[in-house]
């Protein structure tokens, strides 16, 4: 089995040594040269960290198609923003069976993934799917160099449509046993922590990023009356959630989870993220905080709010904001559900739902989003 | 004649101080007793700056019933947002040809006065006014003292309903000859500077603001995709106006007549205007940026906008969130147009302005909008 992996960030370069270690044919692509001349050089990649040793790679190169010659398996890991980009370059060089993650997807990232290589290649059968987040905790040092802080017990992930779970898991379980396929697509895909966080913060933090000014991003720019506003947001989402028949996971419970912190709110959540504690915010306002969690994370996000008749005034605020102050029209560029197509997929489900739960149930799930109502009448003025 | 002063600060003392100078009877009111008790003991106020020495006071009182007795003419110096408790607080002691004027009224000020004013006593033959920026640049000193740093030259004013400007101005104009009577009582009260900075500079800085971090508000805070932001409201503003037959003052233009810089946008002039390099953000998050400009400003726009079939996206996106932030429901708690009870006169307003400028005109402003139509197409998503 041969593995492609696109993207030398810190992520992928972690993805490449970790794939090599257990002895896999690989091949390495960037877009960039940059990124990618030193392991070319060495011809592999420096591995520090969990994994240690040099890690030597079959074919590192900016060349798509030689990258993409006999895999079985492509990684991507790159910005949710670049998807869109990467499923055009690599759709003429697709084979049947060929299997593509996207670590992570951010929100609907297999669906953008597979209606772009339906749109150049036609119905071809390969498997797409995603991880709800990245497998390592790494970072990228200099060279042909990587860090790899910690590999993750357990990450879920999902292909679309989840019916192609156990096939996929029965091919990448031997290399990846940390992957846990997770039955219901929209679980992985909906809980997308990166863009309950970035946005709104930097929204708040506006003025002093976009003038350079040095302060913590987290420790300082993230205050309780900022967290308000984050819980609003965790409340808009979760009466989607509800609406979906689908379960939340709370951002408290998330950094419990993923960092050990006992919290009940999102301000003391945050807080006592240790490895929060020093990130400095990016001294330039237009970040990956923005232009990757706006349209592919708020964006998706206030699309369904708006086909299931959730209405989301906060999460529309941020994008709207977000929009001018970067110069980009994220509802237009961004996964709205129109351009995924999945309209009849959504109304199969509240179907579904709504025979299986029962009217009862519903009606119990309506009353556990009073609060969100009560809340949203005392913001009511449209 | 004898005049009462509403509001001790540092506008209010200037106003005392002033008509002191020019030898008529005074008193002077304020709720709390910190800011007057030091002008009790001293029996009156010490001018610096323009206006200079020992300004005698005939009555200075926590006493409102006290500080109106035999008055003519009461000068509201207050936040615009207590307005509405002053309107409830004085309605009782109100006689026949009483003058009221409201420095500055901010967005309906004179309107919401008289509406509270009727409620409690009825509909009784007074006159009440309001100015578009306080007449003096002054700040408050300690003890009993005041330093009048400019007397400017000329300040809007108007009453409301608009025919009773010459009346009012015929008896005020030898003490204030800087007033200066606005024919049309709108572009008065909609040409409000302080609801298009404020707020919004206090949004994208809220993270730093609430941590208490020392920056400057004008010269770190508010750069130029701050400004981006600015300059879209002032495009909803724009399209109000033109809706209404009205000359909008855009910030760069006010900024010229009261700080005499030239500049092209907002970003310029804020960067070119002195007295701002070294204002210092407040070192908290609720102040009257928030709790006086949108409730008096961004509010009444945004119901007018409603009303007139203008989007205000912008707008409602900042009102939105600043009421999360303060914990305050502005639209609930501000000046809207159906509190106001002022839709058949803005019914009126729109068919007068259809028959004087004919259809013709109407297009060419439509044609005029243009430019907010297509930067809305471009944001749009609802």
């Amino acid at each position: 089995m041969r593995f492609c992996v696109i993207g030398a960030g810190s992520g992928g370069r972690a993805f490449a040594a970790y794939i090599a270690s257990k002895g896999y044919s690989i091949s390495l692509y960037n877009r960039s040269f940059t990124r990618i001349s030193d392991i070319i050089k060495k011809g592999g990649i420096e591995a520090s960290g969990e994994l240690t040793g040099f890690l030597p790679l079959d074919c590192i190169t900016q060349d798509i198609e030689l990258a993409l010659k006999d895999s079985n398996v492509i990684m991507v890991v790159t910005p949710a923003s670049a998807h869109k980009h990467i499923a055009k370059m690599i759709a003429p060089y697709l084979t049947e069976g060929h299997i593509i993650i996207l670590n992570p997807g951010r929100t609907f990232g297999s669906i953008e993934f597979i209606k772009i290589i339906e749109k150049y290649r036609g119905n071809i059968p390969i498997f797409v799917g995603e991880t709800q987040t990245l497998l390592f905790t790494s970072r990228q040092l200099s060279e042909n160099k990587v860090n790899i802080i910690k590999i993750k017990d357990s990450v879920g992930f999902s292909c679309f449509p989840d019916k192609y779970n156990d096939l996929v898991y029965e091919i990448i379980k031997d290399i990846f046993p940390q992957l846990e396929p997770i039955d219901d697509y929209f679980e992985i895909t909906l809980n997308n922590i990166g863009m309950l966080l970035h946005p709104t913060i930097s929204l708040f933090n506006a003025g002093l990023m976009d003038f350079g000014k040095k302060f913590k991003f987290y420790k300082e720019g993230t205050t309780p009356r900022v967290c308000l506003v984050l819980e609003m947001i965790e409340m808009e989402l979760n009466e989607i959630f509800e609406k979906l028949g689908l379960k939340q996971l709370k951002y408290h419970k998330w950094a419990e989870k993923s960092y050990g912190v006992k919290a009940e709110t999102i301000y003391e959540a945050i807080q006592k993220v240790e490895p929060y504690q020093n990130i400095n915010a990016p001294t330039q306002l237009i970040t990956r905080y923005f232009t990757e969690d706006v349209p592919t994370g708020l964006v998706p996000i206030s699309s369904l709010g708006k086909f299931l008749g959730v209405p989301t005034p906060t999460i529309d605020s941020v994008i709207h904001l977000a929009s001018i102050l970067c110069g980009i029209d994220f509802m237009k560029e961004g996964r709205i559900i129109e351009k995924l197509q999945i309209q009849n997929l959504l109304k199969e489900r509240l179907y579904v739902e709504d025979i299986a739960i029962g009217t009862l149930f519903l009606e119990q799930k309506d009353e556990s989003s009073k609060k969100l109502k009560e809340y949203n009448n005392f913001f009511q003025y449209n």
